[in-house]
């Protein structure tokens, strides 16, 4: 059955200090429903984060934290071996963090979704998520967790009924397992073949993978992502597919409350 | 008229990864009614401070966020020149951060104290202590904010109707017009000289200053420091004698409630 | 007497991890005949020391150390109230990290420049322009220290027998001290304006203040900024104007020896 | 045969800003011939790296950077996984920073030896070992990587040319292979167990494993670990131990250049 109704979701605030990525927060704010906003730990900073929340909250965009590794150096892309219960501190002080500045302008968090490696190593590590699960019900049992569908974490955090949003990645390839390929840099996109992908997985919930076979793919929100070479064109290339396509876009609470939890 | 009602604060959770300082988080929590954690930008990391918020929740003391000058290096006693907003967003991020970890483990936060070089900044600068405290009643409207008697932070927040309580600095000196005189060091100090020092000020409102004179001083709450060379010592000998006066040991918030706001 | 030599330097390698300026590295080194190279505290990691590096040894143009305030978030442009002892070790401690970079690749350093707010701290302090100059004659008193010409940097450094290049800068105003006015950020500039400016220090030793004066000014070597709006056509205009006035383009060490340590 | 000439080494100026470790640097320096000092990625900072480097030169102990992961809050202890490439330059950029402490205070770096994880991943990774080995050949030609007998470093470095020196580790257990069972937190040691087994290892060449087989071990130099609870009083007795059963204590140059290279 067809999906008529898809968050769209960006990572955003990924600058530091005077750095910005090429893609500006402003032109991808118009494009979204979800903001994943950097916390500090791999990008962002507490001037950038208030900005991308109030910028948002204008905007009428969800917002979510967007935690990742303790590795501005490496943009979070690289894993540090940690223990659990050190990542799921670091998750849980950079999620506080931004809500801080959600409280500050009057909206609550949507959402958390750790970034980049740190999502990767929550996704395939079940006691990561178990222990992630576990502090998030009791810290922010009402922040939906953003993760893929064949996840540890989605798993862990259905049956512990923490709320989920599942992803589906519009700049990512797939492989047979329904994981994502994860790569430190990006090859420039094709934002046409972007957007039909996109579609295609809403309309007929298949995607094709690197081996060149079909599976089956479950989601709540499309992500792409704000450093991929030529982001702003895959975003409106994206959205603009989606509407043709009468995929209305709307916030993951939204999606996830009207599928009843699932799809 | 005599205070018969005190808080006793101290900075707690000041190490960083490995590193502790001399006088351990878990003595220091049995002497006192409020702790001040380190929110990571001076010290603190994530892990001490789930530690520390777990370790004050299971001894029934109040919890505050102490937030510092992104100053690792330097311990968030060297004064970086920012501009008012930068500061004011440094403060909510680690605000938020701890207020994470309350969360979990299922308390408010009672309180929040710049650290360091950043609460003389607050202190004596009112354009910082104003937009300090707008941003506090739109994110926290309810958390205390300590400052200091004399201080810009003080004036402006009673003014905005931000709830404060003062402080009395046990291992500081004073000079005439009532602030604490700033150190990067400490010299060592004698426990039963900082006892009666704060002994006196709480029955007679009085403190000697380093210019010889004696003036009047009005807070709701004592603090020493966990890095002051003795610190454990200090605040045994502290606590003790503040007991053995007869002046009751509370946290801030129900010194406040009590003295109606005032004293 | 006019100048029909100078040096031109750019600051390079003003990203950190994934984040770069505007203007690239890799265009503004054909520009130039002196780098000052990032060295990780305000900006620049060892990925991007090394390939600036490498760069400017490959073009043939002279490096320098450009050691700023230990803050990320401020890109070095807020000073850090810290003991003159602390900032010399903060530069030695970057400078050697770009050293063995330098010898990595079979060159010496040319020079060594303190960035930002750290270049008008020791250029304001005595004390710490004489700890400086006593560490570098003991740790590279071969190295150029860039400093302007008015600066207690230039008097000790000549007094103690350290060798000196002063700068001139083409994009920041001057006062009537001789003095630039210090800016975080920086209003577009008129590349012509820029390069008419640069070209009559040189030909005539005259600059106009803001107040509207022209005073004299000395020195070996121009400065523009890799982070100024429109950093590129700044340098090639202004390159091309000095080369068509007959002004010879070369590395600090070149114009120093050739005026005898002066000019 | 047996070793009548030994270098003791330790890791010193582990500390940052403020905090220290239990064991003093400057009770530790009378204990050693040669000194590892933390380079500020996992610990130290410039005024420690300062204070250390004038101390290893007032007391004649030959000094070596040691450089770690980009993890201060990790200590160094937890992989980060990086390419090659970035490790290489980490570890260039920490040692040069060391040097120009040493060029400040008239002498030369003796050694390189990367800590913690970092000194096992590149143990372990034969690509990592050979592009270290690569870029120090350029940068310092003359300067000893410290490695473990059985590592590829060292044979990778072996047959490069580049100068080494083999290490024996008084506080880890080996295993099987002959390489140190890593630990992130240390357990209490006996100090004469651990003299007792650094003698007999000098003496008869051998040391029993974890699996409690014997096996043959080459070294050059006894490390000792400053974080190690209790590393003054296993110093104390290590060097006690050494001297009473006829084994000298020099730096690693020294004893490289008698035993020509080997043993």
């Amino acid at each position: 059955m067809a999906a008529r109704l898809v968050d769209l979701n960006c990572d955003l605030g990924e600058g530091f200090g005077q750095w910005t990525l090429e893609a500006s927060d402003d032109d991808l704010m118009d494009l979204i429903s979800s903001a994943n906003v950097a916390t500090g730990f791999h990008a962002g900073d507490p001037n950038l984060m208030d900005r991308v929340v109030r910028l948002a909250v204008e905007r009428g965009v969800a917002l979510g934290a967007h935690p990742g590794f303790r590795d501005l150096q490496g943009f979070g892309r690289r894993v540090i071996q940690a223990r659990p219960e050190e990542l799921v501190n670091d998750i849980l002080y950079q999620l506080g963090a931004l809500r801080e500045f959600a409280r500050r302008h009057g909206v609550r968090l949507q959402h958390v979704k750790p970034h980049g490696a740190l999502y990767m190593e929550v996704a395939r590590d079940e006691t990561l998520s178990e222990q992630l699960v576990e502090a998030l019900l009791k810290s922010s049992p009402e922040t939906l967790l953003f993760c893929m569908d064949v996840s540890k974490t989605y798993a862990v955090a259905r049956a512990a009924g923490l709320p989920v949003a599942r992803e589906f990645y519009a700049d990512r390839d797939y492989d047979r397992s329904g994981s994502i390929v994860f790569a430190r840099r990006m090859r420039p996109l094709d934002p046409q073949e972007v957007a039909d992908k996109c579609v295609r997985a809403c309309l007929e919930g298949k995607v094709r993978t690197v081996e060149g076979d079909d599976i089956d793919i479950e989601f709540e929100s499309i992500c792409f992502h704000s450093d991929t070479p030529g982001a702003l064109r895959i975003g409106t290339t994206l959205r603009a597919a989606l509407i043709d396509n009468g995929i209305r876009i709307a916030p993951a609470a939204e999606v996830v409350a009207q599928a009843g939890g699932g799809r």
